[in-house]
């Protein structure tokens, strides 16, 4: 038996966490969810059973093997002293550690093999990180990534329940009153640039973001990553327009038959009828997609293209329940041995 | 006393025409609608006058001095025999003549010495190219522009009042039922690949544009311009995400200082509330805004920018209303000489 536990299980990479594991081949698991008290004493049903979602405090981690945190930075700080003292092993989804040299950022396809026996705690990389880096990481190995211009269209579901409402809300008050003049930060119909922070280089969190985690993962320094990082008025899945120069030259056909062995890759073109991936289309998918594969012919060496992911899924909650896959395997494995 | 036509009175471009000439300054002009059938006899209020639409024909540029053609680039084809027989200059939105070299693709700011008193037909540029321009001709003049790579995030109106309305249908359709799977092709909360044909390079009709109009434009053959172009939910303003390099090397205050003074250019950035351009800021503004203005930490002399503008002003309606006054301009003058 393992214990698992969801922490922020009302959130929505919590909620789709949980809809994983359900459908997941994970045996033999023990379940906990936590949450603020706001949400103590909600009945959530997984699998046979109704499990009531705890308060999540200091004693939450007593006898859990595997926490999986979904409640942003400060709670993750906040509470991995408290998961450590009692030995639970941490996959964290936000952004508090990944930085930390010590600490394994982790796509799995990419780069599982920097889990150990010893990793007690594992982030998950940012939801455009993993969307990006996922149908390029063969390419990376194969002609070396010199540098990427990026520019994203981010769903609102990155920005939690929140943003979502914010969005739906936004939009059914345009489309009740076409003519009142909306307030520019309205979000129906509506786009920003992602409103993080910016550093001293005038680069966004988020864009900083794709920088930092794009060279630790592809485990290359060098990697140049310009992002512009920008919220579109959409639900669930990212979209990036990637221009990604290489130091080796490449033909289209060799890239082709690299992103068709690329776990987790789809490529969705129909150049007859001009159909590409569209948001739609991953929603819901655990594939990440790819379309408009393509020489810039203004540069050497470089590669357009069009990439699309579920930000809930491959760029969450699926990212982390495939690292907790992997740590479980190995901790029955050594069991079994 | 001046004749103008619009042809394509009843459309999107032509009725925000009708807007802007009802509050322009041209005072003794005449004007004249036409359409298609289907809207013959149709009337509309401008200034103190009430004007019926009349179908276009061949003789409809009989005693017509200038004519806005809006009504795209079959009709454009059709019917400039017989605007040119009548001795009638025509300013054309659609793409139908911009690749003739003899005809000038005019943004009045950059390129209006283009425009000769024999000038008998002007092409007006593609709405992206138009908005991707306007902030960049100076610093051109400057450090003149290597290579463009550029994302765009194209609202509805680009596709006319029938996408317009896609849009709003297809949104309220998934508010209405928010857990009806839909189709892939949607357009409520979903965004797509500009669908109009590739070239042999695989780049859209629409990105092939914006590399042939702005080597036109900025009268400089080498330019080279990697666009990717995509049809985002949002009503009226087109944004680009443009990454810039230079021959020349530059200073941020450099830029600040040209594009402060570029005409029709408005910088909208605040920091402290990481408040940046949106759609819904340019929307029935005649400015381009500018935003998110940084030098590109990943390549030398490189600078990344964030454009927003109305693709029915300065996209379309706007620069050709300009142009017209230019013409209007010269040809009062001779006549007072």
């Amino acid at each position: 038996m393992f214990s698992l536990a969801i922490i922020g299980a009302t959130g929505l990479v919590g909620r789709k966490l949980l809809d994983l594991l359900e459908k997941s081949n994970l045996k033999n698991i023990h379940l906990h969810l936590f949450a603020s008290a706001k949400s103590k004493g909600k009945k959530i049903k997984f699998r046979k059973n109704i499990l009531e979602v705890k308060e999540l405090d200091e004693t939450s981690f007593h006898k859990i093997d595997l926490a999986f945190f979904c409640a942003g930075s400060l709670i993750a700080k906040k509470f991995l002293p408290h998961a450590k003292k009692a030995k639970t092993i941490v996959i964290d989804s936000s952004s508090a550690f990944r930085c930390q040299k010590e600490v394994p950022l982790i796509i799995p396809e990419i780069n599982s093999h920097m889990i150990t026996e010893k990793t007690s705690l594992i982030a998950s990389p940012n939801c455009s990180t993993t969307i990006l880096l996922l149908p390029l990481f063969l390419l990376h190995k194969k002609f070396r990534i010199r540098r990427i211009v990026a520019a994203t269209y981010q769903a609102a579901s990155g920005g939690g329940i929140n943003l979502i409402n914010k969005l739906l809300n936004d939009t059914k008050k345009i489309l009740l009153n076409p003519n009142q003049i909306q307030t520019p930060l309205s979000y129906g119909f509506n786009l920003y640039l992602h409103d993080t922070k910016q550093n001293d280089l005038r680069y966004s969190e988020e864009e900083a973001k794709m920088l930092f985690e794009t060279r630790k993962i592809l485990e290359d320094p060098e990697i140049l990553v310009s992002a512009t990082c920008v919220r579109v008025p959409v639900l669930r899945a990212h979209s990036i327009a990637a221009n990604v120069e290489f130091h080796k030259d490449f033909t289209l056909d060799e890239i082709y038959s690299i992103l068709k062995t690329t776990p987790g890759i789809r490529i969705m073109e129909d150049f007859t009828k001009k159909r590409f991936a569209t948001p739609l289309d991953a929603t819901d998918s655990f594939n990440v997609f790819c379309s408009r594969i393509r020489k810039d012919f203004s540069q050497a060496r470089t590669l357009d293209l069009w990439i699309v992911g579920d930000q809930l899924l491959k760029g969450a909650a699926l990212n982390a329940l495939q690292i907790a896959e992997i740590i479980i395997n190995k901790k029955r494995n050594i069991l079994c041995s």
